[in-house]
């Protein structure tokens, strides 16, 4: 399936799970749709924690994609989308549309399950998409750079990798910085602030084998925590794991 | 120093260390010599196993470097060598001039404190460097892939490296495959088979404070280990940590 073809399932409401592991190849982006007055210090925040928060694309007065998917409405061909007000997750909808007024801002932000196709290429196993689930991710105790009013602890998604690949892991990811590049933390949960790795944060639990070791990378659902900690009046974020499938190549992101 | 001064000191018997931290930016090798009738097997050996065992130099029929050092002598331009006889250490030796003969073959092979200074220069600090101390080097229980009669278990160095550049050591270290490249483990000791981190079969202990990652890189000191499980009837190596230094920049060795 074409990422096209897949954002137009989504947007008939046919398509409705995760996007972990559709159209391997293709680049997936977080989705953030802000008012504008909170704009510009998102847009400083975002700059300051990059690795996190690495934005793609802006779209201003208009909710279609111009570089990433031209002509796709990010209103509609993302799967599931999280309403949120004064911080707390109102509703979770599968079109927006409703929610849009024209100085909104949306930012398109990378997302690890851009590499997660080069690392299977070079022969890593990641178990979420071998068992068809979404990644698991955890709220971690990482700060963030603050800015202006923004500020807030990063989330991070975690795959388990066998024991001698995790350099290679680290390697391969590092060549893709614009979708969060290499890990942030590998092993010990604790560390960051995990007390039960079986009790993930947003998506799913998957098994940690006797040799692998759990590797953490920064996740776009950072934002999400962001908006929720700040208690920001109102925001619209996509649904963890269920990401905007662009029509870019992950080779593009290749640096 | 340089390295030429560094082996003029070392061969007059007026450096007696550990060359960890010494010349900072220079090549650092392992050194093996076997009688000839074992070079074939050894050769066939190390390359099946070229992340543990990579041979950067043979010097046949001569004990002057060519390559890596021009001219430099090789049996006594090293501050250590442990002689082992039926695989056990019988003798450690500040000069190997008595035991050379002409049919014997002498390897130089990589060592990763040539990538130390590259992870230096990237913010990573190397607590035995700080200390002055050699590295910490255990037995693990990595098996090596056997040729002819060469077989046995990879010998690991371990660096503890703060948290948040775990991944970073990967991808600077991966740039230097001749002198080992990237980790063959992260964290966990007990998953190779290491007992007690505190405890190292070669080198110094150094402490790991709480954000900080034991790392673990394949060692050159693999060879004594092998030549011990073996009970090869002889052979020499450097003392581990007592390494031959180089004139080769580390930099001659980034890929």
């Amino acid at each position: 399936m074409t990422p096209k073809d897949l954002r137009k399932r989504i947007a008939k409401n046919e398509f409705t799970q995760t996007t972990a592991g559709m159209c391997k190849g293709y680049l997936q982006t977080n989705m953030l749709l802000l008012p504008k007055e909170y704009a510009d210090s998102f847009e400083k925040f975002a700059k300051a924690n990059a690795k996190a928060i690495p934005i793609l694309e802006i779209l201003r007065e208009s909710p279609y994609s111009k570089v990433l998917a031209k002509g796709a409405n990010v209103l509609k061909e993302i799967p599931s989308y999280n309403i949120l007000k004064e911080g707390a997750l109102v509703e979770t909808s599968n079109n927006i549309e409703k929610y849009y007024a024209k100085d909104m801002v949306i930012y398109l932000i990378g997302c690890s399950f851009t590499f997660e196709t080069p690392l299977m290429k070079e022969g890593i196993s990641l178990r979420h998409i071998e068992e068809g689930l979404n990644v698991s991710m955890y709220k971690s105790n990482i700060k963030l750079k603050p800015v202006d009013n923004f500020h807030g602890s990063m989330v991070v998604s975690m795959r388990p990798i066998v024991k001698d690949k995790v350099a290679d892991a680290c390697v391969i990811s590092s060549h893709y910085p614009s979708v969060h590049g290499s890990p942030i933390h590998i092993g010990y949960p604790s560390m960051i602030g995990i007390k039960d790795i079986s009790r993930p944060d947003y998506g799913d639990t998957v098994l940690i084998k006797k040799d692998e070791i759990p590797v953490f990378w920064p996740c776009g659902v950072t934002c999400e925590n962001v908006i929720k900690e700040m208690k920001l009046p109102f925001a619209i974020t996509h649904s963890p794991g269920y990401m905007f499938v662009s029509d870019k190549k992950d080779s593009e992101y290749y640096v």
